[in-house]
């Protein structure tokens, strides 16, 4: 192992309380892998004798990003042929994907993500029988250990309303019958019992949690209230407290998700949550697009973790989640891209750019949500519901020493008003072009885009040559099948919807525009 | 000049009726900057011998994008250290900015805009007193003519409310009478009477309408209804008739100026230009945030334009514009970044698809906004308004060969489902770095991102060497007058705002969230 003194005309990072630290002429000390000090470069260097010196006046520092939510999948679902809809009959079109190597795709994954500044990725694994998934995860890891990338692992868990949200064998009992039985067959492939999972779960975190990378944790994960069981929900939390590890989820994804608890409760998903004291400190939910007020001081008041996924709400057909009243109301709220980032590429530089844009509310009085919660909606707001509390998102000593380097000269180039905040220019304008370097535990996995650890042409040569190969029959006919259901699904949520297209909704909490 | 047959594994493009022309395959055959015709490769390559081939099957070709509100500026307001605000504040801010060589100005914001595909762009110019403004628009257009763009060229004009929505001398009464004089001071440099305006704009348009290289429009500006006094927009209409030219304007960009037209007319703006009977095809409104039905339904009906600023309604606290409401009531929409785009580069395709992620209503059955839509947005939609009626933005014979050349290798690496629609891919994947060539009136004046007819590192050079002066002295005064005015200004508008933050709204178009 070995020492660097990182140095950065801007340090630019959260700090601890809240705040933001920025520091002209910074510098950060790291030996094998963990921030000693934080500081003046001038005073750092007269004390240190690194093995090597990084960055320099020419480059900001920032911590590395965490992506909070993520499912692998590096070659897009817009690539491999599935095209942007409303959730609900997105998820059916995607069961007719191609299956891929799960080395490769990981790896794939991960160099992508690490060119636009990711170093820590939340990331969700599909539900599989567990001789497939435990296949399938040890793949995935595999390709996220060789990448160098942190990682907090999840693998998600469906136990009812697998098709639409309803009773799978009330839905399908009303296909035709040769449809109701492929897909039967279909589910059966993914079938797990409540049992299976946590067996699986716990072999998982035994094998992976204390990995001595020290960049891996195993974390619980319902895939959605409305696809898990209250009695799964409960093990869960149970499992999270006797293992002390968080629980990621999706929740009121879409409008649809809400009206289900409106519908099966007679409350909100969130509601339903608490009432089975489910929410804690523990627990991420990612996009929450669809929170009433009173969900919103629910999960604050819970300590819980809002993963705001703005493109991917905006390509489903979701809606836009109300960051700024999460922010308001002292929720904790991190971000990610959902494998469906805007430009369909994983870039969180330029998801963080979105989400600083997004949500500017109209009128001077208006919230309008500052660079600095975006830094750390990006960093340290991801620190503990990724497991990694107090290791990672922050510059300060202690911590892991996972930052980035961002080369200043295309952004002040012709011309940077000095007076301008070092952030608002970094925000504002760094593209992952600007990345001089990532690091992780103090390791420069990436200079300049090129990946130090791993040819990346080689990986990609080996995916194009797998996926150049005909689609396999079985896929083609899931296809077929999934193109069938389709319409049954839709006329499904058509009884849900009012004239506005999809379920009622009450009075927002953006108003971007007016009818009247 | 010279003849090419340029080649596409795709051509895409809007067609006359609406539709979108898709070949596999395709290729353009151009004659003097001329399409004489578009069809399947194989066929053109045996009727014509052109001069140059350009493409091949490793392209997509599509039509120049056209940037259809634009207000130069490619160092931009945060470089200038402007940071984003509420529109009526931040206007206000960038009185201070410092002012630049016009020329070397807008030659720069041309070859940026060239390198993300933007072949025409409708410019419109501050407002200055007449001498200096002859000077300015020279400068300006001297500098699109040697880019080789196509430019739409308007310079507005207020006459009144300059500093916020109210009678100058009414505001500035309030002042502290030092800064009440100089705001006064600070107005009188821009003074022009309506005279003077008609008659500047009759030189223009002399002088450059009918330029021989058929690059250039000069068209008709007031600068909003708020700004402009009925008699002055009543002569613009004449005057647009008389001369048969377009008039760029902006409209409803915030909700103040919404409220502006409640309170002073008891009427929208837009009913306010429908009674002075202001509303016509040759009419363009950029922004248009805060359309009502009714607005909308007037607006189509007029056969006017608007022009979307997705980014720039975000940046500056304005909302997101109808464009579903707009397209389905058949009103025509054109796009433009207003020099305030997301990443503050001008990037019209990075625009592209930040309208078509936008523009997607929660629910199965609520309206998303199609690819074909957003191209036709950024191409065909924008010939009328711009002045270019039947010579821009569709790929047919006879029209002006202004077209993209897309490499496709990164948009399919390391696979891309062969049954994806191509503009879906296009639309949804491709970079600027994968414009290969930007073509206007058949000349390729940008090749892999570097330019043809002029040397960009030298126009860096000189905009970088004369912005590293120290600001000049009236420049920091008047930001410190800017800054004593700000408090005055918010006080003034913090009288017409609600419990929102900003004026009161009714129901909203789009619903992307939900409080209860």
């Amino acid at each position: 192992m070995a020492s660097s003194l990182i140095r950065g005309r801007y340090l630019l990072s959260p700090a601890s309380g809240g705040e933001t630290t920025a520091l002209t002429d910074g510098a950060v000390y790291q030996e094998d892998g963990v921030i000693r000090e934080v500081g003046s470069w001038e005073d750092l260097r007269g004390r240190y004798q690194p093995d090597e010196e990084l960055g320099g006046p020419g480059y900001a520092i920032i911590p590395g990003l965490v992506n909070s939510h993520h499912h692998g999948r590096g070659v897009t679902t817009l690539q491999m042929g599935t095209c942007d809809d409303c959730l609900e009959l997105w998820i059916l079109d995607g069961w007719g994907r191609r299956p891929y190597d799960h080395y490769l795709m990981t790896l794939y994954t991960a160099l992508n993500m690490l060119e636009s500044g990711t170093t820590t990725v939340m990331y969700n694994h599909p539900q599989m029988a567990t001789a497939t998934l435990r296949e399938d995860v040890d793949a995935v890891l595999r390709g996220f250990r060789d990448a160098g990338m942190r990682v907090a692992f999840s693998s998600y868990f469906r136990n009812q309303n697998r098709v639409v949200y309803a009773a799978d064998q009330d839905f399908l009992s009303g296909l035709p019958s040769d449809l109701g039985e492929s897909v039967n067959r279909h589910l059966a492939a993914t079938d797990m019992t409540d049992d299976e999972y946590f067996a699986f779960f716990a072999e998982t975190y035994d094998r992976y949690n204390s990995d001595p990378s020290g960049k891996l944790r195993v974390l619980l994960s319902p895939s959605n209230v409305q696809w898990n069981s209250d009695e799964f929900l409960q093990r869960t939390r149970e499992a999270a407290l006797r293992y002390n590890t968080p629980i990621h989820m999706h929740l009121v994804e879409s409008n649809y998700q809400k009206a289900f608890g409106l519908r099966t409760w007679g409350k909100t998903p969130v509601e339903h949550l608490a009432d089975l004291e489910f929410l804690g400190p523990e627990l991420s939910c990612a996009h929450a697009v669809w929170l009433t007020e009173r969900d919103i001081d629910l999960l604050a008041g819970a300590g819980a973790t809002v993963c705001h996924n703005a493109s991917s709400n905006l390509r489903l057909k979701n809606g836009i989640a109300p960051v700024n009243p999460m922010l308001a109301r002292g929720l904790n709220v991190a971000m990610g891209t959902d494998s469906t980032a805007i430009n369909d590429d994983d870039d969180l530089l330029q998801e963080m750019r979105l989400v600083s844009r997004l949500h500017r509310q109209p009128g001077i009085g208006a919230p309008a949500i500052t660079s600095e919660q975006v830094l750390a909606m990006a960093t340290a707001n991801a620190a503990a519901p990724t497991g990694f509390a107090g290791e990672i998102g922050v510059l300060e000593p202690g911590r892991r020493a996972d930052m980035l380097l961002v080369r200043l000269s295309d952004l002040e180039d012709p011309y940077l008003e000095p007076d301008l905040p070092p952030l608002e220019a970094v925000l504002g304008r760094a593209k992952s072009r600007d990345i001089a370097a990532v690091i992780v535990d103090g390791e420069v996995l990436t200079r300049d885009g090129s990946h130090q650890r791993v040819d990346k042409d080689e990986i990609r040569r080996e995916l194009r040559e797998q996926l150049s190969r005909p689609a396999e029959p079985q896929t083609l006919e899931t296809r077929r099948m999934a193109a069938r259901l389709r319409p049954y699904a839709e006329e499904f949520y058509r009884a849900w919807a009012d004239e506005s297209g999809g379920p009622p909704t009450g009075a927002p909490h953006y108003v971007y525009n007016s009818r009247t």
